[in-house]
């Protein structure tokens, strides 16, 4: 289908949303407010024509045409004229399923979803394989910032031998404060929560099953190797002490929560935990609810990349960016 | 062409490369260490198979065959059987008039190659979309960092609205010095000389040349607009003097190169000056050789990207990325 904006005829690419929670939100928006710069760098006009959501009525701040709502997955799923599937419901399921349902249709899928993928990456990326489409998920690692395109692409010519991550913004941002502030856990947690930064039910973040559904994904695009994220070694930071912080201080260092993975002669080895950083690694000026990957390649030497890890525009930033290479590459 | 490789049969890709200095000697030798993962990565066994360059005797710690040797570019050009030119000659001639003459021949281009493409960024690029081919370039700004990908795929759904770039090692590593060490600027220069990160002849790093080129791609990447180098207010690092990094240190802040280019309601606006940053500044804590850019983008907010600017195997690792891509998805 091609309609035409500024006198140039551009095809139209159809795309179906699960999801119009606030990363669906940011999606939509993101969309709205930078169209036609989107459509001129994917080459084709993008519209999001479907959207599987039960909330229609919820105020989100933008405008929505009540009849791209739908309770029924199969009305994307089916839809000839949807060529890629956006799925942003978080969880393992029924989000799954939904994306294998797309991907048996001939869809391409583009997912923010860590836990999902984490729990089943080899069932998803054979599947889209098979079907010949691809499964894109930039966001689910470290929000916006563009490390699985540099690891899958850029950097391709490297072996990697080390990573390193600050993969989760609301266990940095209570960990800053913890530093900056003097301030205790509970109190960084209390500030971390009216700022927005951590949830009403912290778990996921302070414990670190986040940060290991992120690793997992990484041991996979960076070492080939599968490894579930229950089977990651993680010590989140609910254990961690105003005197732990000082004492990091005193040496010179900073406290942060790392995700690390490690290649020697024994073997792949990677874990999660509190870990005291010397205050000239790259990482240690990564503050608040930034997120960063430090990388060694043979090749390439000392990478980091370093932006804003979660929240609706920087997500969306991401899932976009994987829309338009599809749109680019392969419609 | 088709070889064999673990019992999967690749097809071969034959590589000319122009120049087997420093850059190109590197570039053999990171594809000859991982040659088995590239060509994975690649689908594709790449081997440089002509090689223009004068010198065939200087001793590079490598064997090359002597066969490969050619002091005639049209060896190369005229050469069926390959597909891909990677240019590490340096400089604006001959090396863009061998770069058309690749691209019109119909064959793919990489290059590292910063002062060409600044001052011939159209004509390049409209001969390599005239004949249907690649022209890549990411090791020319930024050497190993991927910033050129990141800017050019997985950010394209934002509108940029600035970007600030330390994107030269030499006077990085002078800069950073005369602050650690309190030197001169006459001091940190030998050093560095001694280091091996600054030339005999200093002039076009430290004068900011060699920046004012690299701002010059960015601004036709990132904001579409042409500039050519010697059309941006350029200041290097000649006149720093021991009393401004005092200064401002004492004001909480360190001086370091930056070019920068943002656009507000009255335009564009881009120059090169020793700047002073907040200590707070995620390009505060770059040191010594390494580089970084900082992006503002109006989805994903402030992202920074940080590796090694230059040498042999950093910039190779950029070269066969683009390489790599040339390989996996055009040929």
């Amino acid at each position: 289908m091609y309609s035409r904006i500024g006198g140039m005829a551009l095809k139209k690419v159809n795309i179906g949303l699960l999801g119009l929670g606030n990363i669906g939100t940011g999606t939509y928006k993101a969309l709205e407010m930078n169209k036609g710069l989107i459509a001129k760098n994917a080459g084709a006009e993008l519209e999001i024509t479907r959207i599987l959501e039960k909330d229609v009525d919820r105020e989100r701040g933008i405008y929505v045409d009540p009849a791209k709502f739908t309770q029924n997955p199969e009305d994307i799923f089916s839809d000839p004229e949807i060529s890629i599937v956006i799925e942003l419901l978080g969880g393992i399921e029924p989000a799954t399923s939904f994306m294998l349902s797309a991907l048996n249709a001939g869809k391409h899928v583009v997912t923010a979803n860590k836990a999902a993928l984490a729990e089943n990456y080899e069932v998803l990326t054979e599947a889209a394989a098979k079907n010949g489409v691809s499964i894109k998920f930039e966001a689910s690692v470290g929000g916006g910032i563009p490390l699985i395109e540099a690891i899958t692409s850029s950097l391709t010519a490297n072996e990697f031998t080390e990573v390193l991550g600050i993969l989760n913004g609301t266990t940095n941002y209570i960990l800053t404060k913890m530093s900056t502030d003097n301030a205790s856990y509970e109190t960084a947690l209390k500030e971390a929560q009216a700022q927005g930064f951590a949830e009403a039910d912290p778990t996921a973040d302070v414990e670190g099953h986040d940060v290991a559904n992120k690793l997992s994904i990484l041991l996979s695009l960076v070492f080939g190797e599968r490894v579930k994220p229950d089977a990651i070694p993680t010590t989140g930071i609910t254990g961690v002490t105003k005197e732990q912080i000082e004492e990091a201080k005193a040496q010179g260092c900073v406290l942060k929560l790392i995700a690390s993975a490690f290649k020697d002669s024994e073997g792949l080895h990677y874990f999660i935990q509190p870990t005291m950083l010397n205050q000239d690694h790259p990482l240690a000026g990564v503050n608040n609810e930034f997120n960063a990957i430090f990388i060694k390649g043979n090749a390439v030497g000392d990478i980091m990349l370093y932006g804003k890890g979660a929240g609706p525009l920087p997500t969306a930033s991401a899932v976009l960016g994987d829309v338009i290479s599809i749109a680019k590459r392969s419609l």
